[in-house]
């Protein structure tokens, strides 16, 4: 490797950050809050700019970790608090959620009920922060500390010069507590609420924790660094619809219209931003403008939205490519090797198992085509398998609407089986308490598509062919020795020896020597295929009449498989040695042998070939 | 097929909505307007309940034909036309998207500009039909029905008695108008502007046309069900940000609250609402509330949020999972068959080709995890393969950040392939856009990731091995003539037949009956198994000392592929009857060339099991 090549890359994401930071910098408009002296200290060139992805991807550009007081973007993680605390109904009989023209402090309660109009005015915060449990208000302080802690993943802490600024001019807000009090909004002394309020606001927080408490809602509610849960993901949705209608003062409307993300400011010079399963944005940076806005901060969240098409109302239709594949058994068989008469049967009648395989996130809109196409299913289908092996989620409305089709296949005599459905333990859960003790009986849990197949197959088998008594097979009905006279079988059984297992011994693991190659007398043996993580796939299922273990024979490798009898088994047995004697003494006899084996291995690799050709 | 099995299955969806509309239909609340005394001629028990997706998935209940004048619903739709003949800029500095708390039919001018304070209230929607372009009223009407029609797919027209009735009574909106001319938001006579509005407003439509309309916003303004662009797609997220703040007049803030989509609602008692990227829901039902909005319209649209769980600020994060798979060429080789040497050295130093199997919609959220494993490749690596196969889109954004890292591997002497891009045109335009003649150099596109691979493989051995001058293989060099002795190979010759093909020439098609083993003595042969859609995949590639058509031989089928000589090539061939009469009169020579067809036979299963596994 030449040295050039260590050459570390640098992420365009963190590149466009940089950019950005540099481009905003020049921006002098706008002026630093002085509304308390605390507050006119900030030095009006900060500018920090941070991302946080849901998945955990964390860019910052600039002074990303200077401290400021959070100030108003305290109020939508408090008010998901309170609604926590409360529930729902509660809340809104206290604090309503209607936007209203009026300035971020004007009083604008309800004439009639004393409601202030949304919890992001300071009336509505002061009665949301009155909402939070705690018996004593250092208790309730505590409670609202820990909370952002969780949505940042740091402690926080409340700054006591701001706070004592705060508190020594906060008239205005101790009028508004004496106002909510008297429309029985707030209960009890209104002016430890008061200060609540005053020290929810100088907590001091920095622009990564602004981007890290937006991925939080971003990610429902779990803080994608820690993984901690920092509100139950119900509750997000409404912290988040607050913010789109009411989190920008009065620029909420040109807020959306532009930018596109339920987002907070801060009179400190804070903006939150959140795109809901994606992303958080934080910005910090002093000067305000005439809404009291960050300047450079609506900027930033402006520019990335645009850049990046980060616009919640500007999304391309999920469309159609929810299954991945759609299969017939008579297409796309199972593992198991199959006698002739079989193969037969699967080949005419194998359209009646269908299989498909599902991918993506399901939720309504794309559950909604598999839905479709589940309903429309043709007629002969008697069995469908559903392989969620590539859905990476699936919510709770998704589960249901693939419970009630489910239902109806059920009752129409269907068949339904399910597979690789523990990554969604979501599912069982919907269907369990849909279903009751019914859920054992028609959810149909497979682990891979092939023992699912498998199962169709068998099941279609039953329906479709005679029984046969359980065989035990003698020389003459092997396979391998197909086309071989009478006095040939003869001579040929000299060189083999009959062994047996029980149910569930090992017949050969991956690793062992080759010794022999062994023809199936009675029983079934399974392949297995050992996998990294411990796990293993099968590869083969062989019954009476068939030949295993001659791949390792012929080129003298070890076993790369395990091979296990699943029920009692016998087999006749031939050794390396014998067969090396067999072409010494009747070399036309083990002409056939490989030329029946050439041809056994032929019809295995046209097999895989074919499956290939039809996953590509 | 039992009788039973003919049954045909009922989609949970539609049972949703049936269920819904029987559960909403008791509801009596509210009254039907009757401001104008056409409105009032309403049933009050009309109730259409219609959800389009936007892959097309179409579902309705009740009334869902039943026309009504869309009134108010046409605002935003007209706003989105005005859009597209002014431009952003100049529509902003005539209207603005701020909410008001005020009444829809309140002045709310700007008392410095005179601009209505947003498009839904009446005085900004009469200014937005004065941006709609067109020499006569009769021009500019023509335009907005055409427009509707694409939306909705069907010819809708104007309700002349509604019309006649709104301009008879319509006095306070002439007043409007003259107020607007006065600020010259409107310019010239007024009266024709506002007579168009009327109209606009007395358009008839239907729920499914509401629902079809809402599913074209969702789909980035393609109307999901003609395929046709009703709007250009970059003005949607405008329409829908004033939708999202101003859709429901002083209802918005709760609307986004519980329902948290877009939506607009109008007198006559429809409502349409969006949920991007996914559907549009139209409802239907005359009884108005005291803000204006239907009943049962605001219950529909808030029972079916709440169940199918559509809220937009409910979103689970993107997840981690848009890389499907990751292997280097040492775990996961082309299917180009190499010689002992060059196996040996791609196992070494395959680690240094990585191979990314990408999946899913890309946006900046999914396709950041991707860039991130990407700037973090390690130091060895010299060639990456990015497939495509599994993306279902990818935006802008995501091609951008593909290019800034494509550009950073370019200078650091890596090289970056791209398999399978042909249904993302988008890559290629922006690379193309941003690269200009260096696009060609750069963007190196295969059309399958096994050619690419290839070509990493060959680039590899070049770096990793001396070169060897063109073989031309003696009958000595022949893999499948391995161990034989010189007279052995002397007795061998005779039953071989040289035959030679130019570059492009087929060997065997797929269907012609196997009559040779092919012994490859100079040059390059491929494999390709065809596939149903005319195009084909290719199994194999082979090159000098080695053997192909082996297969069809043993089995005596047809050739199931088309072989095809690559460039000039010159094989060895043995005949079916040449292989018997070799067994007759020398069994051991046959004996040994059986069990070398068998070892390559084994060799070449043993790969495409363990690649099977691998894709597992």
């Amino acid at each position: 490797m030449n040295e050039e090549k260590t050459t570390s890359f640098e992420s365009p994401i963190h590149a466009r950050l940089q950019a950005l930071h540099r481009e905003l910098s020049g921006i002098s408009e706008g002026d630093v809050a002085t509304y308390i002296p605390e507050l006119a200290k900030a030095n009006p060139d900060w500018l920090g700019i941070c991302v946080v992805t849901a998945n955990g991807g964390i860019y910052e550009a600039g002074d990303t970790r200077q401290t400021f007081t959070i100030q108003s973007i305290s109020k939508p993680f408090v008010y998901g608090l309170a609604l926590e605390d409360q529930g729902r109904e509660s809340v809104l009989r206290k604090v309503g959620v209607e936007p209203t023209g009026d300035a971020f402090n004007s009083i604008s309660l309800d004439p009639d009920t004393g409601c202030p109009r949304n919890p992001m005015i300071n009336a509505g915060a002061i009665a949301t922060t009155g909402l939070v449990e705690g018996k004593t208000p250092l208790i309730r302080l505590q409670r609202i500390i820990d909370m952002f802690g969780k949505y940042s993943g740091r402690t926080m802490t409340v700054d006591e010069a701001v706070y004592r600024s705060e508190s020594a001019t906060g008239h205005r807000n101790r009028a508004i507590s004496y106002m909510l009090r008297n429309f029985d909004i707030l209960t009890g002394d209104p002016m430890p609420v008061a200060e609540t309020y005053f020290q929810q606001c100088a907590i001091l927080g920095h622009c990564l924790d602004l981007a890290t408490m937006a991925a939080t809602l971003a990610n429902r509610g779990l803080n994608p660094i820690t993984g901690q849960q920092a509100i139950r993901g119900e509750y997000v949705e409404s912290v988040l619809g607050i913010m789109g209608t009411c989190g920008m003062y009065d620029y909420a409307g040109q807020w959306l219209y532009e930018v596109g993300m339920p987002a907070k400011s801060g009179v400190a010079g804070g903006i939150a931003a959140v795109l809901p399963g994606q992303l958080g944005i934080g910005v910090f940076s002093p000067r305000l403008d005439k809404h009291g806005n960050s300047v450079r901060g609506i900027r930033a969240c402006s520019e990335l939205s645009r850049d990046w098409d980060l616009h919640l109302f500007n999304r391309a239709g999920v469309g159609n490519s929810m299954i991945r594949h759609r299969f017939t058994a008579a297409e796309y068989g199972s593992s198991r090797v199959r006698a002739a008469r079989e193969r037969v049967a699967i080949g005419k009648h194998g359209n009646s198992v269908v299989q498909y395989q599902l991918q993506g996130n399901l939720v309504f809109a794309t559950a909604e085509p598999i839905i479709r196409e589940l309903t429309a299913v043709p007629a002969e289908v008697e069995s469908i398998i559903l392989d969620f092996h590539y859905v990476h989620s699936m919510n709770e409305t998704a589960c249901r609407l693939f419970h009630d089709i489910l239902l109806q296949f059920h009752s129409a005599g269907r068949n339904v089986l399910f597979c690789a459905v523990n990554s969604i333990p979501h599912l069982r859960r919907v269907l369990k308490t849909k279903l009751g003790n019914r859920c054992d009986e028609l959810f149909r849990v497979f682990e891979d598509n092939d023992t699912a197949l498998q199962w169709c197959e068998d099941h279609l088998l039953e329906r479709v062919l005679p029984p046969l008594p359980e065989m035990s097979i003698g020389a003459d009905n092997y396979e391998l020795l197909n086309g071989f006279s009478s006095d040939e079988l003869v001579i040929l059984r000299k060189f083999f020896e009959r062994r047996e297992w029980k149910a569930g011994e090992t017949i050969c693991n991956a690793g062992d020597a080759a010794r022999e190659i062994y023809l199936l007398a009675r029983g079934r043996v399974s392949v297995h295929y050992p996998l990294e993580n411990g796990r293993s796939k099968r590869l083969a299922v062989f019954t009476a009449g068939m030949a295993f273990g001659e791949m390792a024979v012929l080129d003298r490798a070890p076993h790369y498989t395990n091979i296990v009898a699943d029920i009692h088994t016998a087999c006749d047995l031939i050794s390396m040695a014998k067969l090396i004697a067999l072409g010494i003494s009747y070399p036309k006899i083990k002409i056939r042998l490989l030329e029946n084996l050439a041809l056994s291995l032929c019809s295995k690799l046209r097999k895989a070939n074919q499956e290939a050709s039809l996953l590509a």
